[in-house]
């Protein structure tokens, strides 16, 4: 499916773009950011608190869904919109091959797919490009992904080499399978942390001729220089007229450089993954309600923030509920981080819009890391 | 406080009562289930949805908050509804004593309260009449109770007249130092399955003069039959305009039972524990979503159910969510076993005003126990 992808503004200092897409759901503003509903639910969270917290599309783990409740339950359910009740926006599935490679355990990776045991019960599995567009097109999210290799950093420039030719010959197999023409599919760019590997994997992806380009394999180990620098050595080697999607990153600061880097759209289990841990972002930095110092103090997460946990509760009831483990902490850090997210984004849209994102990345660096 | 109980008809056939009570939330409407709070939050949930599931007063535990968050900090925040942003209708906090006596370590009964080691941390603790008062006086709750044993099950005829009595001697203690008149007290009536003992409680207790009475000591491992006859032996021997209150019950067919035997509101940790593990309440009896058979049910956990879980979601999605051990299932179930308990609770009441309970009681059982 084409997403219609729109560019409403280029800044002229840097890469970053402001932009649209269509789907059935209606028009979904870039820079974006996703929450990531592994199992078909943004962990501990309801659809209805995931609108209430800005957010449009939601990403959803193909490796999980395949293996509980499995893809024909959830394509007789009508698809994972129906499945989980959720009407707010887009769905993306991913490829699965991540969670193969950083869940799954004794991987052997062959030419035809990846052989490997379940993180659940151990039992055996097989997953292929073929296999995984077969699983996405019965999962039905508006956006699915090729299969690709991810592998660990550092790898050497050989091995990388290797895997990046392997996964264009999977993104060819794969589209080749693909069957359903309401799902987009997007490509994936991998190549580590080298230029040339980053170039060619794009420019042969590229090639095959996706609905959109994500840039997978980065933030997996590296200096948030290099890291950066992978970006960089991959969105300029993208069309400007289709969706990038940076897999898996969702720190703040990230948000902003890769945005200055051409990214339009992130996922991250962070804000769900910290909110568990009793963290709550700010822009004077992530605390820890666990911290003492908030026993006694009344005052919201943050004061001028609009979410529904800042609205109604103070640090100290959040505090509360995270020593004494009770879930609606959970919940409400996470409303909180979604929201901190999804504000800063339009932050960042607001800025691509009057060229000032240089100025605006600056004051954030100085006051969420407090220098 | 006076809770203005008003009595709006009583059944020609049983003890039923239909009635209404007013704090400065407004009236609250009798018989009426309470869903439990106990750390300030009932587990999962967040005020709208209890709301929405249509319960009234909560119950919030005295010994929990006493110990975390510590009641000076509740009353610092302005009182539990401010702390936990509870707008809905009243509280009822309890004392104290059942935990003490149900998880408390090491304790020991004196005349002058019991000292015990925390369950949390093993710390030594004592706690009182006088300090169930005034923790309770803190938190701020609308309906408040007296210190009472709560012994174990079965307990000698001896035992139990030993502990009524210093029970009666601890309710007037704590009524002495209740200094917050905006907080109805209860005075609480023990005695075991003794009809002789149950009789001396409520006449004593009587006496002392409560703004409501509540009947303790029930549903502690004995059989059902024992329990109606504890209920019956306690209600008969209370003053008609003060408001009656069963202890920890919440089983279906319990809260039809004890109506008939004159009870007006309920409280019970159950539905929402069940829900943590898997189970929903449904006309047709309780069912726990692990069932293979949900796999692929794609109905709501009831057809005809209001709540917001069965509104949105199937029993194949919530059976996937508990497998998976993700929170949202068990916020879905815990919503549909509240909203269970108060339509219930609304069906009882519209069977009192036809004098029809015993009807509805018997079909009720029908359904439910499929007999």
């Amino acid at each position: 499916m084409d997403l219609k992808f729109k560019i409403i503004k280029k800044s002229k200092k840097n890469m970053a773009r402001l932009g649209e897409f269509t789907t059935k759901w209606g028009i979904s503003k870039t820079p974006m950011f996703m929450p990531v509903g592994t199992q078909a639910t943004v962990k501990t969270l309801n659809p209805e608190e995931l609108a209430e917290a800005k957010s449009n599309v939601i990403l959803s783990n193909t490796y999980h869904l395949w293996l509980r409740p499995g893809e024909d339950i959830v394509k007789k359910a009508g698809g994972l919109h129906e499945f989980m009740n959720y009407k707010n926006g887009p769905i993306l599935t991913d490829s699965g091959g991540f969670q193969v490679f950083s869940l799954a355990e004794k991987k052997n990776i062959k030419e035809e797919g990846v052989y490997f045991k379940s993180h659940i019960d151990g039992s055996k599995l097989f997953l292929s490009p073929e296999k995984s567009i077969e699983i996405q097109n019965k999962l039905g999210a508006d956006i699915i992904m090729s299969f690709d290799e991810c592998p660990p950093y550092p790898a050497t420039h050989e091995y990388m080499e290797n895997s990046i030719e392997r996964t264009l010959r999977w993104a060819k197999r794969g589209k080749a399978v693909h069957n359903n023409k309401d799902q987009a599919l997007f490509g994936i760019v991998q190549g580590g942390c080298y230029e040339d590997l980053r170039k060619r994997s794009a420019e042969e992806t590229v090639k095959i001729g996706f609905d959109g380009y994500s840039i997978g394999g980065t933030a997996v180990g590296e200096e948030k220089e290099i890291q950066y620098k992978e970006v960089e050595y991959t969105t300029k080697y993208l069309p400007e007229d289709k969706v990038r999607y940076l897999m898996g990153v969702g720190d703040p600061i990230d948000l902003i450089e890769g945005v200055m880097r051409g990214v339009d759209i992130f996922d991250c289990v962070a804000p769900t993954r910290i909110a568990r841990h009793g963290n709550a972002h700010t822009r004077k930095g992530k605390i820890n309600l666990r911290n003492n110092k908030y026993k006694e103090d009344f005052t919201p997460l943050e004061e001028k923030c609009d979410c529904y946990a800042c609205k109604n509760y103070t640090k100290a009831y959040i505090r509360h509920l995270i020593i004494a483990e009770e879930v609606l902490g959970q919940r409400l850090l996470s409303i909180h981080n979604i929201r901190f997210l999804t504000k800063l984004i339009e932050d960042i849209r607001e800025n691509i819009e009057t060229d000032t994102l240089e100025e605006f990345k600056e004051k954030f660096i100085i006051d969420y890391y407090n220098k």
